[in-house]
Parts: C-alpha cells; sequence; structure tokens
C-alpha cells in the first residue's frame, strides 16, 4: 500500500506564523502523528503534499522514507492527491490521510485498507449524533453506498443522515488516477474535492465499502487553536486511561501531561499535575509527587521524586529521594539511593551510591563518589569566564557548608572540609582542609540607623 | 440612561465577613464587574444601592462617576430601587443590575436598551432547561408579556413555561417613580418585588418587550462560595476560549487562571497550571512553562519562562530565558537575551543585555551592566538593618561564585570578582579582586564520631 | 450490631503488588475507609475478612476494635461471610460491607440499619440508568423483594428493572448462619453467593426491605486503577463541596486535593492546584497561593502562604508571610508576623515573632528570638558529619549574607554578624562579629581564555 498525506492547508484560523500540520498535539506537530500512524502500517511509500509554508514542513519531518509532492496552487483535495500521483505504483493502492487529522489509529487504518482489499474503495466513516456541515454517506436499499452529498446540497431527509464522510479512503492507484482525471471544480468553491470520486466509483461498477472508525475522536481535524486544545486534552486521556489499564496510579486523569514515551513499571504511583517530555522511564515502585516536569529520564525502582521537581536528561539509580524543588539537569547520575534536597541544582554530574546534597547546593561539572555529604550551600566553581572545568570528590568526603569547589580540584576519599572554604588547591584524603579568616568581635560599635 | 446597581444583599449562605458583592471572580469584586459592565455603556450615572456592610462597599469601589444609595432597612428589591430614585432624572430610563449577577454580557445590555428604546419596559429573560424556583414570563396568545409568576403562586401548566425573569430590566425613570410608589409589600416575605411593575407596566399599556441574553450564565446570579466557584470557571472558561480564538496556544483551556488583562502576541504558548494577574503583556513568540506565576509582566518577544516561575512587576527584553524556579519581584527590568536561572531572585534591579544568574543568588537593588555572569551564590547584601543601599556591577564583569557584595559598592567594567569574595570596597576595572583567607589542611585531625 | 467487611478479594485487574484493600483513596486505604464508616456507627464488633495479601492488609490496619477472619480458599462472598460467624453473636444483625466500596456514607448505613429494625433482611439497592451486569431487585405487585436475579439469568422484562443490588446488607446474625449454611454453589463460577440468601429469606418469610443510598456513587466498588481514580476524583469532589459549603473561597473546586482533614476558620482561600494531607488547620483570613502542598500544619489567622510552598509538620502563628517556594520542615515553629521567604527551608526550629528568613537560607536546629533578621546564603551547619547540633540566635540579632554557623553556637541579643562571616564560637551581644580576610586587587591580572 501506498500513503498520502494532505498537509498544505494554510490553517488561517490557527492564527500562527507555524504552518497548520506543525502545530504541535502532546508536543508533537500533527503531521508526525499521522506518519508514525502510517509508518506503523508499514507501508510501501508515504507521500506527504506540502504546500503553504511547506519548506518548513519539509525541513521538520524530511526523513528518508518520507516522498513530498508540492501543490500549488491549492485547488482543492481531489488535486492536491493528483500532485502525489507521481510517486505511486498503479499495482498498489493508497490510503489518503490527512495532516491536520491526528489522532487516527493504525488499528482503524489496517481495518480500512483490509475492507479495501486491492481491488475496492473503502472509505472511512463515522456515525455523528450531529451531523450538521458533514458530508452524508447516501445508501441504497441494499445498503451500498451510492454517493456523498454534502451538506448544502442534501434534501431534508438527506441531512437526518447521521453517517458522515471522514475523507480517509484507500483506492487503487489506477483508478484514482483515471478518476482524479476526470473530477471536475464546477462548484461554489472552484475546487476540485476527492470526494468526487465516490460517484465516480459507484458509476464505474468499483464496490464501495465503509468501515467506522474505533472511536469518532480518531477522525476529528483540527482548524483553530480550540480545536487543537480539544484534541490535546482527548489524547491526554487516551494516554491516562492506557497509563490506569497498565495498573499505574493517577490521582488526577485529567491533570497529567505525556509528551512523549512514559514506560512504567509496576505500582508506580504519579501525583496531580506532572508533565512528562520525551523518553520518562520509572520503574517499579517509583513516586512522582505532585507538580513535577521530567523530560527525558530513567529513575530507578522505588526512588522518589518529591514536589516541584524538575528532572531532564538525568538517570537514577534505585531508592533515590530527589526534591522537593530538585533540578537535575543533562548529564545528571544519580548511584543508588542519592538524596538530592531542595533548592539543588546538579548538571552534568555523576553522584554515586548514598551520597547526599540536601539543600541550596549547585554540583556542576562534578564526580562525586559514594557515601560523599555535599552541605548546604556547597557550590561547584566550574567555570572561569572562558572554560569549564570538573571538581572530584571522593567516596566518604564531607564537604561542610557554604564551600566552593574552584575547579578543577579534588577532594580526597574521607576528607573534609571546614564550612565556608574556597576550595582552590586540592584536599587531602582524611584530612580536614579549611581556608578561613579569625574570628572577631568588635565591642563597642553601632548598628547603623535608619536615614530619613 | 441611568444605571441601578443592587448591591445591599447580606450573602449570609456565602459565610464570610466580607459583604457578598466584593467577593471576588477573577480577583475583581462581583461588584465592580457590574460596574465595569455599566460603564461600557457609556451610561449618563450609575448608582449603587448599597446596605449589608456598604461602608466597606463603598471604600473598596468609590469612584467619582458612581452614585451612592444607603437601603437600610432592607425590604426587596423594589424597596431597593426605590432608594436610588433621588439621583435618577425622569427624563432618562434606567437599567437595573445586580451586584451579584457578575458575568453580565455588554453586549446584552446594549440589545437591552435598545429594545426599550425609551419608552418601554425592557425585560432580560431566559430560557432555561429546569426553571424550577424562577418566576415564569407569562404571555398572551399574540405573545405579549401579562405578567411574571413566581414558582409558588404558578399553577402546573405555567410551571411548565421554560422562559423566566432575570430581574434586569430598562425602564422609563418617570415611570418607574409612579410603579415603584405603588407596589405593596402583602407577600410572605413582607417585601417589596421589583417584579411587580411589569404588572403595574401591562395596566398602564406600557409596552413589555424581552430580550434573551448571548448566553444562559450571563445571568447567573451568587448566593453560596459553590456558585462563587462556578461562575469563577465559567468566566476562566470564557476568557481561556477568548485567548484560543486570538490565537493562543493553551495545553489545558481547564488549567489556566487570568485575573486581570492577558495581552498575547502572535504564537505565544502557555502550558499547564499557569496564573496571570493583573496586567501581562506576552510577545511574539513567548512561551510560558508549567506552573507559572505572572502578575504585571512585560515579557519581550521569543522570550521563554520556564515552569514554576514566579513573575512580578517585571519587564523582560527579547529573547530572555527564565526559571525554571526564578523569582522576579518588583521593579525587576531585564535586557535582551537576559537569563535568569533557578532559585535565583531578583528585586529592584536593572539588568542589561546578555548577563546572566543562572544559580541561586539574590539580586536585590542592583544595576547590572551588559555581558555580566553573576556565579552561583552571589548575594548583592543591599540592607544593613537599616538602610537599603544599590550595588553597581559593570559591562563585562565575572561575579565569582559565593561572593558577597556589600553595598553601596561598585564592580568595575571588566572586574573579576574570586570565588567567595566578601566585597566592601569598590573592585576596580579589569582586575581581580579577591577576599580569601589561605587554604590549610591539618593532617592527623580526627573526625567527629557519633555519640550515644 | 455487627460488621462483617469482605476484604479478601485478589484484585488482579489494579495490576498491583499492594492488596486491593490497601489501595487508597485521598491518601487512606479504601478497607480504611469502610472501617471508619462502620466505626462511626458504634458497633459491636468489625470483623474482617481477610485472603490475598492478607497478612499484609491486618498488619496495615490491625487496630483492638477489629477481629480478623482469614478466608482460604476464596470460594465466593456467601463464603466469605461465613468465615466471619465464628465471631458473631446470634443475638445481633450484622451488616456487610465491601473493602472495595470506600465511600459508603455513614448515613445510609445508619438508615439501612434502622430498616433492618433487628429481624429484617434490609439490603441497600440502586436505581441506575443503565443496570447492565447488576443483579436486578425484583418485586411481586405489592413490592415486596422476592429474588435478586443475575444480568445473565435475566428475562428480557427483568433486565429492564433498574434498581439492582449493591452486595450491602444487614441480616440477623442467627438468620445469616442458618441461610449460609444452606446455600450452594451450583453456579458458573462454583462460588457461594450471599446474594442467594435473598431468596431463603423469602421463603421463611423473613421481611426483606430496601433503603437506597444518599448517592449512587457511594456504592461504587473498584475493580480498576480507573475506578480507583474516579473514586478518588468523586471522594475530592466531594470534599470540595463542603468546604464550599462551610464558606471556603476555592478558586477551582476540581483543582484541590485533600487527603486528610483540612479545618478551615473563616474567610480562607485557596488558590489552584493546592494539596493537602494529614491534618492541617487554617485559621481565620488564611490565604493559600497556587501550588502549595501542605502537611500536617496549623496556620495562624491571617497569615500567608505564597504559591509553590511545601509545608510539614509546621505551626506558625498569626500574620506570617510564607513563601513563595518556602519549605518548611517537621518541627517548625513560627511565631506571629514571621516572614519566611523563597528558597528558604527550615527544619525543626523554633522562629520568634517577627523574624525573618527572605531568601536562600537554610535554618535547622535552631532557636531564633524575635525581631532577628537572618540574611540571603545564612546557613546553619547543624551536622558536623556524626551529630546534629543546635543555634542559638537571640533577640534583634542581625545575620549578614552568606553566614554560617558552626553549631553548638550562640549569637547573642541585638548581636551583628558581617557578611560571609564563619561563626564558630559565640557571637557576644550588641557587638559586630565577623570572620573576614583582607580585599586585595591585583592589577595586571588577565582573564582566563577561551581553550579550543
Amino acid at each position: 500500500m501506498e500513503v498520502v498525506i494532505l498537509a498544505a492547508g494554510q490553517g488561517k484560523r490557527m492564527r500562527s506564523m507555524l504552518p497548520k500540520v506543525l502545530q504541535p498535539i502532546a508536543g508533537k506537530p500533527m503531521l508526525a502523528h499521522v506518519v508514525d500512524a502510517a509508518r506503523a502500517l508499514s507501508v510501501q511509500r508515504i507521500c506527504v503534499v506540502y504546500g503553504h509554508g511547506g519548506e518548513v514542513v519539509r525541513e521538520r519531518l524530511d526523513a528518508p522514507d518520507l516522498a513530498w509532492a508540492r501543490q500549488e496552487p491549492q485547488l482543492g483535495t481531489g488535486h492536491a492527491v493528483q500532485q502525489a500521483l507521481p510517486h505511486l505504483s498503479d499495482a498498489e493502492s493508497a490510503l489518503v490521510l490527512y495532516g491536520d487529522v491526528p489522532l487516527i489509529a493504525e488499528a482503524t487504518l489496517r481495518r480500512l485498507a483490509e475492507a479495501a482489499g486491492g481491488s475496492r474503495l473503502a472509505l472511512l466513516t463515522v456515525e455523528l449524533d450531529n451531523p450538521t456541515g458533514y458530508g452524508r454517506i447516501l445508501r441504497d436499499r441494499s445498503g451500498r453506498v451510492t454517493r456523498i452529498v454534502e451538506e448544502k446540497d442534501a434534501s431534508d431527509a438527506e441531512r437526518k443522515v447521521r453517517e458522515v464522510n471522514t475523507g480517509i479512503l484507500v483506492a487503487p492507484v489506477a483508478r484514482l488516477r483515471d478518476w482524479l482525471g476526470r473530477i471536475g471544480n464546477d462548484n461554489a468553491q472552484g475546487e476540485y474535492y476527492l470526494t468526487d470520486i465516490i460517484g465516480l466509483a459507484v458509476a464505474d461498477d468499483v464496490e464501495v465499502v465503509t468501515v467506522q472508525p474505533g472511536a469518532a475522536w480518531e477522525t476529528l481535524g483540527v482548524n483553530s487553536k480550540l480545536q487543537l486544545a480539544e484534541l490535546e486534552r482527548l489524547h491526554q486521556g487516551n494516554i491516562a486511561r492506557r497509563l490506569l489499564e497498565d495498573g499505574v496510579t493517577l490521582i488526577d486523569p485529567a491533570r497529567i501531561d505525556v509528551r512523549g514515551e512514559l514506560v512504567c513499571g509496576r505500582d508506580v504511583e504519579i501525583d496531580v499535575n506532572c508533565v512528562f517530555e520525551g523518553r520518562v522511564e520509572l520503574a517499579d515502585g517509583v513516586r512522582i509527587g505532585a507538580n513535577c516536569v521530567l523530560r527525558n529520564a530513567v529513575v530507578g525502582a522505588g526512588s522518589r521524586i518529591a514536589p516541584f521537581s524538575h528532572v531532564e536528561d538525568s538517570t537514577m539509580g534505585e531508592g533515590c529521594v530527589v526534591g522537593p524543588y530538585a533540578r537535575t539537569r543533562p548529564g545528571t547520575v544519580l548511584g543508588k539511593e542519592v538524596h538530592v534536597g531542595n533548592f539543588v541544582e546538579i548538571k552534568n554530574s555523576r553522584i554515586e551510591d548514598q551520597s547526599k546534597a540536601n539543600h541550596l547546593a549547585y554540583v556542576g561539572d562534578a564526580d562525586v563518589g559514594r557515601r560523599v555529604n555535599i552541605g548546604a550551600g556547597t557550590i561547584t566553581c566550574n567555570y572561569d569566564g572562558a572554560n569549564k572545568f570538573r571538581s572530584v570528590i571522593e567516596d566518604d568526603a564531607f564537604i561542610g557548608s557554604d564551600t566552593q569547589l574552584v575547579a578543577p580540584v579534588r577532594v580526597g576519599r574521607g576528607a573534609t572540609l571546614g564550612a565556608g572554604t574556597t576550595l582552590t588547591k586540592d584536599a587531602p584524603p582524611e584530612q580536614l582542609t579549611v581556608s578561613r579568616a579569625k574570628q572577631l568581635s568588635i565591642a563597642g560599635w553601632k548598628r547603623p540607623e535608619k536615614k530619613r
């Protein structure tokens, strides 16, 4: 099978500089959702018909398995499919999809392709409670599709039909080529409508079969930011339902956002209002507190991320306790049972098992051993204004509060740094290292007074 | 036209010390919403009838264009309007509004005033699926309003009428004055009901016309905190819809709160669970991350506010990167491409283009030049316990980590401060300035041991 | 009355290692909700029938007033109740409840018990719009219950009955003992169904009466994480409604989570997306900002918790201002009008009236007097790697920025610590104490350059 995806629409009602098909659902362009659905069918070829702002679309989504057909000017859906014909083989059938109908499901498309069976025209239709505005599917007494009638051309009786056209169809390419050459643009918009091929198929005695999607929302299109938001919530609701079915505990399924892939082990619990981006893996028994944001993260079994944490491109071993208000930035690798506390930032650092940085610290470009205690207010001075350097803190070191490690610098195994130390040279193992001025008190000193 | 706003109700069911009409929707007292709707009509005069807790109401909302009439005791809606009569001119018509019906729309009121046309009584009515509890609009065969019947007095047939009285009306002041003098209080509550003027109008052959609001929720009143919350969400839903129609991308329209005015450029994206207060301007391409709170802010084009940021009375230039966990307090002014990172607080400070304060810092009462790097843990000591002083950091300075600037103090252009410096005097340009004790290690030192 | 709670179900569909009845609603095991509802009736005895994973259940919830009966193997609900019989007195009636029907209300159970009246069988039934899947209540012409028919055995006419069995019932123990000995397991599942006693009661001329719950959701059971989430939201919605009825202002009733007991005074306002755990008391006029998490807290009148604050096992006096981004940990006790600002952590410390710690500080194991100003970046070094010590800061002290208090240490009344001081010995009252190296500038110093 071949796939044609129509992605040339302007989308003026989106009121955006970004072409409509690049508008994201769950952080991914709508068109990419459709392309991925098509890919899942393991088809021959996927041809994207682009137009308005098309170069941007192509740049953003180009891939070796995609062919691109430019539609310029844009003279309707039939005309759009016609632009793809040079890429399609007459020996195949073609599935027509839409770049602004992003939630179409693979399973539905498989059933549609099966129904088409190589020689039939298979049309995806849907029963709507309120079909107003859609083209109605008309059938003869035996139930065979005879044609599609648009709202404005429909009689009162026809308007009562609740089965409507979604525009998604499969047809033999050779036939499609023939029909598209024959449809006209003698209508109010002066456009060539793909829909018109149905009548030609019936006239040519090609059997027209219909398939209904797994759910009506699969066929919803996006023409405005309101519809984009509605589909976003629908999609997120579906993801939440799947997580629940997999046994994940969600405190509020209406308050979780997954923009990518969230893989959960057993007995994972996710509190309200969390956001997951990219690929996030949560192992057995992981608990994510309220209001966390995780992006590209691997969290080991039994670890707990407390509220207000922001985790990005980070890996954590088992039994870690992170947050509240922990920020781990790209390149953070935590061993087992590591504690990262409030107002602590970790970046491009490896922290081994059972080490702790519990309060108000910045650990950047550091290699931290096991059982290290990083005191409150500790800062790795990894940047001299021109270059970045690493700090090394060996096992069992104790870093006193408010200490600065001026990298490159090494704290030896079991070393202790006194509070307030500015460490500019290596600290030898097991010893206490300090840099500290004498404490003085000034008797008779007067406090400043409030000026008028 | 003149406007009378009834705002004397006690609101016992609110269970609050605050008078009902001061209870806020979107952070603004309900009465202020109604006053603003009236103001939008550019009317002659707005007279607020106050009563319970009235002095507080008057103090909070007093303005030169408002007249105030005290209703004491409170003997019903008719009696309330009567208190306003001394302020009203017989040559005008009067629009009667309610301080606890906050979402009434200007467009609806305009249509109502037009329908009244100076000599008619125009009544705002609404069709409800479930009219239980409301006064039903009764009409004669020709469709003319004959009277309003209250629930308890209605026959079974009358109870089936779904068109109900909202209480909002426009009537000629002279007529109103006459009718209000004639209505009685011979009812269960012993109150004078404004509704009773309808019967008098009909008897006097004054034409009674009806207008329906743009949406039924415009006429909802608030008598409990539950209803207050329901109207809050309705109002927020309306605001979200308007933002979407303007092309703003909202990841979840049910999770945004706007309490004031949110003005957005093109391609603005707002992630889940953000709160906007006061006047907030977001220029083209601004992205606001999840869980941010912004109050009175101007954010320049292309700037990005990362999650968990709290921005208050601040101005940011183009291309800034702020957060996560950034807090900018009143008087923050950022130039272009300024970076403010995690756990950084800025207050009453100006930071020029391309400067950075990326981690754990407090910048208060400071003037920071261009391309300045403020290291992690830097603190401006702006307060000596009695007075506040400013710190000045000139262009291209590099402030080492964990440095304290004891204001008033100046860091010269291109100066470098070593990590951990306590700066009590000005730092000369281009030079390295430090205050640092010698680093010592103590061999043979023994770590403290755990006491039993 | 006696109570039997069936809590032996496996709950495979929960896909969890935790037994189903321990899955939490509002942070409390479902079974504990049911036990608490039973306790509220002040009954004779509560017998929990446990089975799968039962030891864990018993360990988690054991209490002096609970009897435990093991059901092994599990042969149906009738068999389950039979295991409880040895604990029950023939002189009493028994109420049968379910560990996975957590929201059953005390008021409903009281009405059920009254209806039973000691000699009748009282059945809790509910009218459902869609009764599919439930056992229907069949009645004779006079309205008396004749039997319960299961979905699969029901005729078309019977399927139309919308009154269904909830399984909750009260019956005299002696009768129950007799009936349970007589029911069989001749059905598809080979199980003994408690439902079958209804037929025996009718045959024995025991009057069967029915009671309907206050709300249908009271009788909803949980068999999947989806249902668990649905009941969580229902329960939270109920809690929110109760708070609103009590006069609390909730900006969004759909975005508050209460897991425990939230006690509010007058004119309390709670902004969006807050979480309350354990017992939280908010006195008159307290305002909680957006996105706060409070657990076991007492907040004094007029105090304000700003957004993103995390309060745990803490007590605050009147007029405190806490947050944004404040974290108070267990043992925090604040006096009146204390200010705790952004990125400040307090732990196991007492801070007296009118003291302030406004920025980036860690105050742990400290006793702080009145009117103390704790500067930005102050850290109490309470841990030497082995033991914890206390810091004492007396009234009116001024702690300069970025100061470390190496505990045990005392700052005398009215003392001032200079910025950046490392305090290792007590600071005398009224004096200025510093530890500070001389500030030096190095002329001719060259900045590092970017390496390639």
